[in-house]
């Protein structure tokens, strides 16, 4: 495909920072959001403004979804299914694994081509070196799509289920999500004795920075306890007993300082329900083989 | 003080390193332990072994108190108050902030000089660049053992509230293990398709390694708002309704694939409390406003 034309469906900041980078890399761009308004700044930049959905999928090679939810793909994608044979769909739109799933299912009901993609990055980070995107479903969509999602940022493909790329990014989110938890509550202790939130998260951010290249060694000592029926007993890092303790005071200091330490209980809860069921002398990391539920 | 003897009290795996660090360093080392054998091998490599607590504090100048727990260090110190007058005492035993404080005010009604430490660092990094210890109370017991202290590590003082020290290592320590939460979390989600450990934890490392630079914003926020009778309204960066709606997609996600969403809960309760009390267009991170409960 040489020089596919792009419509871009939904512009919020991520479906205009997308357009914009397209635009400046030398797509012809067709745009449509549900309020036509915003479509406005981009017919003047030289993107086509499209009325309906239907008009802008007729009019692209690469169809370009950055909708709010999953329920607005659905609402947009189902009447124009018939339009999009033969066009490559990628869904950038955050959904859940599953969610990705039930499109991609849908896609295939009606013979349609399905790449869903997962955005590692700001709006303001599209179209630099520090982008990055996921992307999971049909290998022969990447592969066509794949110079033009190029221009977007590094292109990553996890594999024909659907659902890996949210998946991956979920999982990423899911550990910086925590990573903030315990910014906010280091904040707040340090606060009790007068410190400022940007020392506090100077500090943080250093004593962290220390830890994440210690983070693989982890990943390797519950690699290998999973290769031996999952004994982490005896421990050969820091024991249950040990991080029940350090836990332990963590959460009493903070309430001793006035500060509510609820982030940081349903850690305590897996390290005293390890102790409890006789693993008190396990690898502490052995909470991460306490997650599944299934 | 020239080339000060030491008594280290207490001779687990920190204890030590310790005792190893300061005789390798060309520091008389008298120590005690417990369990009488685990002097031995300190004995044999050229440091006095005392019998009893009072020997050791007797031999020394400054006096390394590195035991199990709060209660640990006040059996064993209480009755040796009159042996540690006029000499340097140094708690480097992890206690809370108020436990340091107690300790200092024990010390202070005994006409002692108390120095509380906070170790930031695994007994393999004491003595070497990449140890640190943070250090409050007595500001002339730091000065005076100093030097030797710098020894251990880099030697940080907090200020004459003999907390700070405890207090900045749990601040530190609070973000850490919700990291590890993190980290914990996400690799239970990917391998349920399969990822080792290994590599998701590869991926958390360089994720989280983006951001960390950007912590500072976030505190520097956080100042702003408070100092601006806590207003984070309208959200200058990502708003609490997103953030809501992106933490609920994660905790989705991990149930879907059968992982539990604990670790992340508490989070979502905090921004459906800012939601439910009309914050919903507050900057999310006013989160950190939510922790303080006295």
């Amino acid at each position: 495909m040489t020089n596919p034309t792009a419509a871009v469906l939904g512009l919020g900041a991520m479906g205009s920072a997308i357009t914009a980078c397209l635009r400046d890399t030398g797509h012809a761009t067709v745009v449509w959001n549900r309020t036509a308004a915003k479509t406005e700044p981009h017919a003047e930049a030289g993107s086509r403004a499209a009325a309906t959905v239907a008009e802008a999928v007729t009019a692209a090679d690469v169809v370009l979804v950055v909708l709010f939810d999953h329920a607005s793909v659905r609402e947009h994608l189902e009447p124009v299914a018939a339009e999009l044979k033969g066009r490559t769909l990628v869904n950038l739109t955050t959904t859940t694994p599953n969610q990705a799933r039930a499109t991609a299912a849908w896609a295939a009901e009606h013979g349609l081509t399905y790449l869903d993609g997962a955005i590692m990055a700001t709006p303001d980070m599209i179209g630099t070196p520090a982008s990055r995107l996921l992307y999971s479903g049909d290998r022969s969509a990447y592969d066509t799509a794949r110079a033009l999602l190029e221009t977007l940022g590094a292109a990553d493909y996890q594999g024909e289920d659907a659902g890996l790329a949210s998946l991956k990014d979920m999982a990423l989110l899911t550990a910086m999500y925590q990573m903030f938890g315990g910014l906010f509550q280091a904040v707040a202790m340090m606060r009790t004795v007068g410190a400022t939130a940007a020392d506090t998260a100077g500090e943080v951010g250093g004593w962290l920075g220390a830890i994440l290249p210690h983070l693989g060694r982890f990943g390797a000592e519950l690699d290998r306890a999973a290769h031996n029926s999952g004994d982490h007993d005896p421990a050969r890092g820091q024991d249950v007993d040990f991080a029940r303790a350090a836990v332990g005071a963590l959460i009493t200091a903070a309430r001793e300082q006035g500060v509510g330490a609820d982030l940081l209980e349903p850690l305590m809860r897996h390290l005293d329900e390890l102790a409890a069921t006789g693993r008190g002398t396990a690898d502490w990391i052995s909470v991460a083989d306490q997650l599944p539920i299934a």
